[in-house]
């Protein structure tokens, strides 16, 4: 009792500061902003000063659209819009030309060396991005990779259950594209999100997830500041470099640390853009490795000929081969190519054929819906 | 060989988009900004339309303070100023009246909501907030917590080598404070870096760290979206709930799920502020629980008297007392208080007085020399 009545006190004292961690940081945040209700968003920024305050949005038709703010006697500029379909989206203020996040929204994400606020509208689609109930843990991994030369860090998924079971895992590889990073699919794709929820509502199998580095250069992202090594891209050395990193210091690094079913039929491996080519790298490199084979937004030339590799994996066996790719993607034609070669050389596949591009938006979609068919 | 050849061919094709994740939001980086050479460091923002630009750095002397850029014929301005004192800084630009990160620095940290671009001026000071070069691995762990009724988030650093071994290892609950999260030592107080550095440099012995979440409304940071539960700090039913969690659900968590000694010899709580508040709380209630207590810029008031609690723990034993503050600290005046307190009780300890105030640099330079005590 009497050490109840201390603790109040003492917590009468730290009440001062709850606001703020250093005080030297310490302003108020009166601004609410996005406000989502009644199917509009307003956006608030605080601009005294500026003489024109404009709203970029991913949902904009174009991507030189803007939207114009209005002032109000506070200097508090605004706009209200219609809420676009559901969906996650970025956006930013342009202040006088500069662009700039909304100060009042802590949801960010980081694409590459960029940040920017995050818009996410509520609906169907959408659902599964947000928290499940029942949540699965996400390490930070460092690893030796031998086969590049340095300590790397990747990310790695495990399913709700994991450490409470003694049960052994599939596992799916899951490649970043040009720009991104082992943090890409946890942050922008929504990846632990999509396996739990999936997960919870019994339509995926419990599996876990392993987010590699696909830049051979780099010890791990960015923002870690580690010093870089450029690769010569016509230097042979350096060809394949990664597909073999991740086959022989990746997987046997999984396989040795986390309970996991390790054989072909329990590895999947899917990545999109330059990670859907590392997927073809891989499984045309190593055929019979991996038996679920998923390149999203990813495709091959015209006259680029993969037949004795196609042939390989069909020789091998494969369990899935599954193509997805946007209509409006600049890899469109490429992805067609793909298709009609695994056509050609009696693959059987899936070809998932979506609206819209090169996007975040179009991965989490393919994810949401690829992981259901995984490991059954 | 023919394998590879199509992977250069797919490579080429790739390396049209490596620049950028999403084509929309391509765009080219030519600024450099911060540039550190020669003692100097230049700061850069492309503003074309601004009329005015200032910059402001947690280095200079007063919050108020700015320095002003000049604008080149490309409409860049930019500022070089002498670098200050090796440390890790915060700094923004401010564009016609609004406050504006650089979005030329990848580097950046979130205190509470609010996020800042870093500077990291190089030096003895800093060596250790860089990544040493053996990595200790960073667990993003969801737990239950019957005591407060929710799933929580906690993150848990086990040390380089943890994986291969068979040992069990002491561990430090680490505790944020106000405004923060269970990302706060991990971003803001480089705790991963410095443990791995002095580990490596063999001058801490390897533990575990575990960062849990010290408001117990949330499940876990704000950037989660995860909805809220406030609580009347007057209700009986809040006081002390995060420290019962903390007694009761987290460390058996830990003791349950990861190779520990469990026992209170290798047990130590520290936290700065609130977390500081915590780390009384948490002794006060359990004497004997925790063996190695350091409270950080932290204290009781003047009429405060916790003599029989501070009995308590002389009774159960410990190992070490250890409260740091720094003169300029706001809270200066209630740690000399819990120094006295200490004293009168009898109960040897540290009072380690830094210059400096209520900020991360002194809690990260409190890290780098209390680790070094523990389990000793």
């Amino acid at each position: 009792m009497i050490m109840k009545r201390y603790f109040i006190i003492t917590l009468a004292l730290i009440s001062n500061i709850l606001s703020g961690q250093e005080l030297q940081n310490f302003r108020p945040q009166p601004i609410v902003s996005p406000e989502i209700a009644n199917g509009k968003v307003t956006f608030r920024i605080r601009a005294t000063e500026a003489n024109q305050v404009k709203l970029y949005g991913s949902w904009m038709p174009e991507y030189t659209s803007t939207e114009t703010l209005t002032k109000d006697t506070d200097g508090v500029w605004s706009i209200t819009i219609n809420a676009p379909a559901p969906e996650i989206y970025t956006y930013n203020f342009i202040v006088d030309g500069v662009s700039k996040n909304d100060d009042a929204n802590i949801f960010m994400q980081r694409d590459g060396r960029r940040f920017l606020s995050i818009l996410l509208i509520d609906g169907p689609l959408t659902a599964n991005y947000r928290e499940a109930n029942k949540r699965g843990n996400m390490d930070q991994v460092w690893y030796e990779s031998p086969v590049i030369g340095t300590n790397r860090r990747m990310f790695v998924y495990t399913p709700h259950g994991y450490a409470a079971s003694n049960q052994n895992y599939p596992v799916l590889y899951l490649l970043h594209g040009g720009g991104g990073d082992e943090d890409a699919w946890n942050n922008m794709g929504r990846a632990c999100q999509i396996l739990d929820n999936l997960i919870e509502q019994g339509k995926a199998v419990p599996m876990i997830v392993v987010m590699p580095n696909g830049n051979p250069g780099q010890q791990a992202a960015q923002t870690l500041l580690l010093p870089e090594k450029t690769y010569d891209r016509n230097d042979p050395a350096f060809v394949n470099l990664y597909i073999h990193s991740l086959v022989k210091d990746v997987v046997p690094y999984i396989e040795k640390h986390y309970r996991v079913i390790a054989d072909p039929n329990h590895r999947a491996i899917s990545g999109l853009s330059m990670g859907g080519g590392h997927t073809l790298a891989a499984t045309n490199t190593y055929p019979g490795f991996f038996s679920w084979i998923l390149p999203l937004s990813m495709g091959i030339q015209a006259n680029q000929d993969m037949d004795a590799a196609f042939q390989a994996i069909k020789k091998a066996g494969y369990k899935l081969y599954w193509v997805a790719c946007g209509t409006d993607d600049f890899l469109w034609e490429s992805a067609k190519n793909l298709d009609a070669a695994l056509t050609r050389n009696g693959l059987e596949h899936t070809f998932r054929v979506s609206s819209g591009g090169h996007t975040w938006a179009n991965w989490r979609i393919y994810l949401n819906e690829f992981a259901q068919l995984l490991f059954k």
